[in-house]
């Protein structure tokens, strides 16, 4: 399902002086004896998920998609990120689906939550807020605000059934308000970090809701738990990529992750927390960036070619499109593009990344790393989300960090909170 | 209309010892005696442009607005970024207006194009291809596709009313066959290089398309060039912000663009390239990066916060919203979020802003600069694009490089073209 290839990356070290390394961290990671252990719940997460909870989002999803035109997900970061890479990767930027996907939740701009609430006032919608504490203030924003429009347009009862809260298991304030209101419930694990979290009820719920078969996304990241539970670095491709980028990381401070594939703009985002939010602290760290080919060539293209060499790129090329066209003829030939008439536009696709990892990597001395995904479906999805999540544990490991924890995101919300007046936070 | 805030820019050289290089190179960009003086169009452009053409495009827009629901924006990099950026700055994210834009041209993607064909094919649509040359490969496939589409569903005539074309005024591919086809025209000027082509036929076509006055946008970048036609340091806020950027660039990689406001996401991706493709070369510059908060906060925050210290930021403010919410009481409270019932949720995001400073400047150590915009409006964005243009080519001759070309770009085309067999590149 995936490949790794170096070849254009250029490594100043070889990566089997990391074997014995990679082969201990990988029984920390599978042992759970690393910093940050109470987090590990995303490793097993593919075998050991609540069978019965997925049978419910597929029910509640089947029924709410008759009801509603509209699904606002309500959530920010890790409860965000995963559902929207996963629905546009697999869905496009154009779906055809019953139910649209609007995003609130993350974010404060009033401009945004006006423009939202006018766009969905005189539709059918519903929502599905999702917040372990459910005090998330960005999440707590949105969920007050399009709560109180549901229930004034509709009624409390319809409002009810439409509120699905995925949230703690136990405790907090959306688990109360959901009981006190009988919203249909999902559960936030204890042990799952919120940019891990896309594989469990935070991501499957709006995934499920966009009619995708979140059953195939399990069996696709259980064959990737099945096939990166392996410690020898020569044959584990998930492994091979930390490495590689450990490697690079120690040059370079930015990774540039590219795609070639618009509908994977927000997987990138996704890339960018998990490995970002990972890594970046006690002063450590690679500055994940991303950017979409041969679009951003046209913006960003110079620089890389050029420019300071700050960063090296991490290339996801997807070998099989979901769609192709061909590219037609034309007898005037005024563009003078008939030489590729009848070629596929995803062949010129691909040789416009092999001619840009040439021109990045042997031209302009830029080290890529390629990682090869054979199509994207439900399946595949799943097993490039596992591929990552190990990849990134391993590679946090190897810099001494722990790689599940966030200490820093507390800090601009105490200062803002202090700046708000909110009780308890007089003291900056 | 526009302020540089440097409190939180703990600059580590005086911005004052530059004050004779400022007035130096101001000299050059209105003398025209600097590298790239051929590309200075930009710099009187909100005096000196057709005005004639502007009557011309409002005429268009007002006539084939009427006729389609959906216009294609055919174009790449600075054919495409500018009017992106305006229009869902201005827009929003959830237009009401009635023509749709659909941005095409910018990709090799198979699945992107083919899924915006079938999205299309039942709607009344037109297309705006903007290609200087015409024989832009991601341009013209584009073009080739739709253009065939629409002749086939619609026939040749209307096809040529709904097709303009803005593209080089005596010579090349498209203005070659819009001659023959009758298409309406615009002009991509010889002397304005693509990323500075917003306030071009370029990019005022489809803003016009969108309902958006462009006098007034005109008139916003002729106040800021009349501004900025000032070689003083000390009150030329657009120069400030260049030397801070300059003194912080020659410390940290990277550059981070960030907004509060989520309908800016694309501004920030016009500014990318804007300075990128101007300072990336010969081994120099920046690197431009972006994040929209506080809903990257919840990705990248952690990583500002406490990572490797690779990168210093630049904080567009909006003063004013366009829009604004109420956040709403709630007698039960379970969310603890009483405190800001009927506040508005701007003030909170500004207190977000205010927080944000502070946790990355004063704690992290992270500077900041600070760019305070009055208001979002046609007039304002006009004159904030003039802003960074005259900010940015100050800046980059600061640096020693040509601001107006992009030899870089060309590398990978070149081995693209010879990947896929165009005539003329059989040798790499």
């Amino acid at each position: 399902m995936i490949k790794v290839d170096l070849s254009y990356a250029n490594l100043p070290e070889d990566l089997e002086s990391y074997k014995d390394e990679v082969a201990k961290i990988h029984e920390t990671i599978h042992n759970g004896t690393g910093a940050g252990n109470d987090f590990l719940g995303w490793r097993d997460l593919p075998t050991n998920y609540d069978k019965d909870e997925v049978a419910r989002m597929k029910a509640k999803a089947e029924s709410l998609s008759k009801e509603i035109d509209v699904l606002l997900v309500c959530g920010i970061g890790g409860s965000y990120l995963g559902a929207r890479a996963a629905i546009e990767a697999l869905n496009g930027l154009f779906p055809t689906n019953k139910v649209q996907m609007v995003y609130i939740g993350n974010t404060f701009s009033s401009t945004y939550l006006a423009q939202v609430k006018e766009y969905v006032k005189d539709k059918e919608f519903g929502i599905n807020v999702i917040s372990k504490s459910g005090t998330t203030t960005e999440t707590s924003v949105s969920f007050r605000i399009f709560k109180e429009l549901l229930e004034e347009t509709k009624g409390k009862e319809v409002a009810a059934r439409r509120i699905v809260a995925t949230t703690d298991a136990h405790k907090g304030a959306l688990k109360t308000l959901a009981d006190n209101e009988g919203y249909e419930e999902y559960v936030v694990p204890d042990d799952v970090g919120g940019r891990f979290s896309v594989l469990t009820a935070v991501g499957l719920f709006p995934i499920a809701m966009a009619g995708i078969d979140i059953e195939e996304m399990l069996a696709g990241a259980r064959a990737a738990q099945n096939d990166y539970n392996n410690p020898d670095l020569d044959t584990n491709d998930a492994y091979r990529y930390a490495v590689a980028r450990h490697i690079l990381g120690k040059k370079y401070p930015v990774e540039m992750f590219v795609t070639y594939e618009a509908q994977l703009r927000n997987f990138a985002e996704w890339w960018k927390q998990l490995f970002g939010e990972s890594e970046g602290k006690e002063g450590k760290g690679v500055l994940p960036h991303s950017g979409v080919f041969s679009t951003d060539l046209h913006s960003l293209g110079q620089f890389i070619q050029e420019g300071s060499k700050v960063e090296f790129e991490t290339v996801l090329r997807v070998v099989k499109p979901q769609l192709d066209l061909t590219v037609p003829s034309d007898p005037d030939n005024l563009d003078n593009l008939n030489y590729l008439a009848g070629k596929t536009v995803d062949y010129v696709n691909k040789k416009a990344c092999e001619g840009t990892l040439g021109a990045h990597a042997n031209v302009g001395g830029v080290p890529n790393i390629v990682i090869d995904l054979d199509e994207l479906t439900a399946y595949s999805f799943g097993y490039m989300v596992y591929f990552f999540e190990i990849a990134c544990a391993l590679s946090v490991y190897m810099l001494g960090v722990n790689p599940f924890n966030q200490p820093g995101v507390e800090v601009y919300k105490k200062r803002m909170f202090h700046l708000l007046g909110k009780p308890g936070y007089e003291e900056l």
